[in-house]
């Protein structure tokens, strides 16, 4: 595999490196089962939590990942910081890497801003995007298809050397503001699988037809009909739906109408919410799939959140293991190709 | 003494228990006396700090004493999480359950959060109760009834191995929105000491009279007539004070009206403060005891709370210990029962 | 040299101290040149950060050198903690202390406050301060002197032993409210610098002349004929400037006028700010110096701050250095004392 410099968009992984990480991600979630947790690899290693949005569940997860394999973790969340003195990103940078951060897990509310942090000379720091605006969060697609692929591919060894060839995987909901659904769309369709997009129309993006997936407006269509291996239930991000299409800040939940994307929220639940109705529609082997934080109630009922089928939490575990791969990856240097 | 999986509640605790985890918090105390305070007892070990109320003291004090312990310590404020945008308690916990968090520090305003988070079988991770509304708050009384026994039972050895009986601690002032207080009350008696409330009628709960405890509205009388061991006075929390009797939330200091609990702050002091002349009436051995944080010149004065008889730094002192002795005797399984 | 108790201002340090802190500092840039750049050395020890003021900069800078160290590190922003529900300053201090600090660095909006938190009593730990006001800042100006002597001093060898006699050295802008001001000027001058300040009458302090250096109204002329060595330009504090000469607090930008200070921001840039012109100007050894956060475009040109001359982010390395020196020489006792 290509030696990782930068983990920016999972557009940028070929299917080789991109299964090496999942394999990577394998040995990692093993070691995770044991009583001691923690692996001596990063040692004096410095990984930077650069958070411009707040997101405690990615940052603790990534917190979690770096402390596992024993680096020293700095959080810097800008809120309160220089860059509220109007600092640039540009200083902001060059401050970390002076500061000699081996990683920068970069957070920020601008697409493009993980990019520009990596290639504008800058720092030397591996950068990780853990979410930039609506564009890319590709740890978040390599955990989803880690996930897909334990419990779909292979049988006992997590499938382990295995891509994705031959499934069907259905995004449900607002794709238009979803950093997820773009980037499951670039890794998946990487892997081999198939993608189904399903939201209503003011809810797609333009241009949709150009990404390598299909989309619908129907959701009970494409599960009767599509079959499809995987459901992954997007959270409907009332905090982005301030500025059409804009990358709103991901503040405190607002009352602001979610007017002009959908009608009600019962109707968006009826057209697109899951339900045990539908769990049950899906075929037997098939697995229900949300990035978290969920709105129980509106794109998911609790049912279906809670049934054996929903595979959440694991999710939220592969993350971790997910996360450890990458900085493995992108810190143990040559070592990182197994 | 039984293994515990969680603690939940200072009621939760029997005498053989609570002796055992003050034995232990004896030897961890003994440790931190020590130029290498570090033990590697919970090296790998995850141990979360999940607060929905601001208690930068309070979680200072479980890092400290997690770190103690060579355990690896996430701080998770619900402030400006998944939380506030919505996300429920039942998948925060499922969230850090997967994330593999061994154990779980939790303050919440709501009284018995810890409780669901603990018995809802979202998490097998260890609970601590670190505060939970106006309910619980047990290892605050495990580091009282710890400081009152290093000082008053025992010659040298801090009174190992033996509980509080014969002892008599008052408890004075805003019994009502105590949390310490209730868990005092609980504790002290499992340990056989003698409890008695002091506070206006305003500030003792409803159904006091059903509590193992006395309790007067003449905080001179108890002094005089009581000769109280130690004596334990209570924040006035004038935070908590919005909606009467109610879990408000911790926040900065307000400037609502107390109006209702006492006539002013002048009358509270008077009446149920302690300054220097009370002190002097106190038997000679007796100890004075705050939680913290104080309001100097309103429930404590500032020379009662720097004399002699104060042992209110060593009360955070022995937080440290205490809350080791916790982490140890949850994490560290059988070896826990010494 | 003397053994330091605490570091309280760059006015308390003689030259023999300062020079041996350089050195030492010199020593821990060299152990982050490896890529194993974590030290045993101050294992078990635990330093905590206090700040009353947001400052995400110095704290990160604080936390990296301490973990470097192998200290355990406690954040403990004031705000939304117990100093919000009013708890004083001795309180915090007397909790810091029962909780073991070995180290408290210490940022307060109130000149003098790290003194009294040294000095009235409350704490055995070693306080460090990392800014109080407009008063001190004394961990800056030896990350100053430490590049300065980098640059201009020795060959090879960083300067080592050596002090900055002949050296001259301009720092430009807004001296009246710059502890990074003061503070250079305390340490250049135990180091035998010439020091030249230079700003508009409104932003020098009454009094400057009797400090130990010349103050000139004239940047141009400055450079022409004084012949700088190193160029410092100060941050315009526009946060600090809502109270005449007073310490705000070091909020978000505000849109407070600056009237009063200088005409606008154009004519301050015109008169005080440095852009290519006058850096072709100065010598051609001369360095250009910033403390960072930059205004770029007011008080620096984005050209001068990038420029070949520019050691800005090498002043952010080395203050890594110099506060690893710092807490060794505090916490590793006779040692210390190379």
């Amino acid at each position: 595999m290509r030696q990782l410099r930068h983990l920016l968009s999972a557009a940028d992984l070929d299917r080789e490196t991109a299964v090496a990480l999942l394999d990577t991600a394998a040995s990692m979630a093993a070691t995770q089962e044991r009583e001691m947790k923690k692996l001596p690899t990063l040692r004096g290693r410095t990984v930077v939590n650069l958070f411009f949005e707040d997101s405690t569940r990615t940052r603790i997860s990534f917190e979690t990942a770096a402390k596992r394999l024993s680096a020293d973790v700095i959080n810097f969340a800008a809120k309160g910081s220089s860059v509220s003195k109007g600092e640039s990103l540009k200083d902001t940078a060059l401050t970390l890497q002076a500061m000699g951060a081996d990683a920068v897990v970069v957070r920020h509310q601008a697409s493009g801003a993980p990019h520009r942090l990596a290639h504008a000379g800058w720092v030397e720091s591996a950068v990780v995007n853990a979410g930039d605006g609506t564009h890319q969060h590709p740890t978040q697609a390599l955990l989803d298809a880690f996930t897909i692929r334990q419990h779909l591919v292979g049988a006992g060894d997590a499938g382990v050397g295995k891509d994705l060839a031959g499934l069907h995987v259905a995004i449900v909901g607002d794709v238009l503001h979803s950093r997820v659904a773009r980037s499951n769309v670039d890794l998946l369709g990487t892997l081999g699988a198939r993608v189904t997009l399903v939201a209503p129309p003011t809810l797609l993006p333009v241009g949709v037809e150009t990404w390598r997936c299909d989309a619908s407006y129907h959701l009970d269509e494409v599960i009767a009909e599509g079959r499809p291996d995987a459901i992954m239930m997007l959270r409907v991000q009332r905090e982005r739906m301030g500025s059409a299409g804009g990358a709103a800040s991901d503040g405190a939940p607002t009352s602001r109408p979610t007017t002009g994307f959908f009608p009600s929220p019962l109707e968006y639940t009826r057209a697109y919410g899951l339900d045990a109705r539908r769990v049950a529609m899906l075929p037997e082997h098939a697995i229900v799939m949300h990035p978290g934080p969920m709105n129980r109630g509106l794109e998911i009922s609790a049912d279906a959140a809670d049934s054996p089928r929903a595979v959440i939490t694991e999710q939220v575990s592969n993350g971790v293991a997910v996360r450890m791969a990458v900085l493995y990856h992108l810190l143990a240097g040559e070592r990182g190709a197994q």
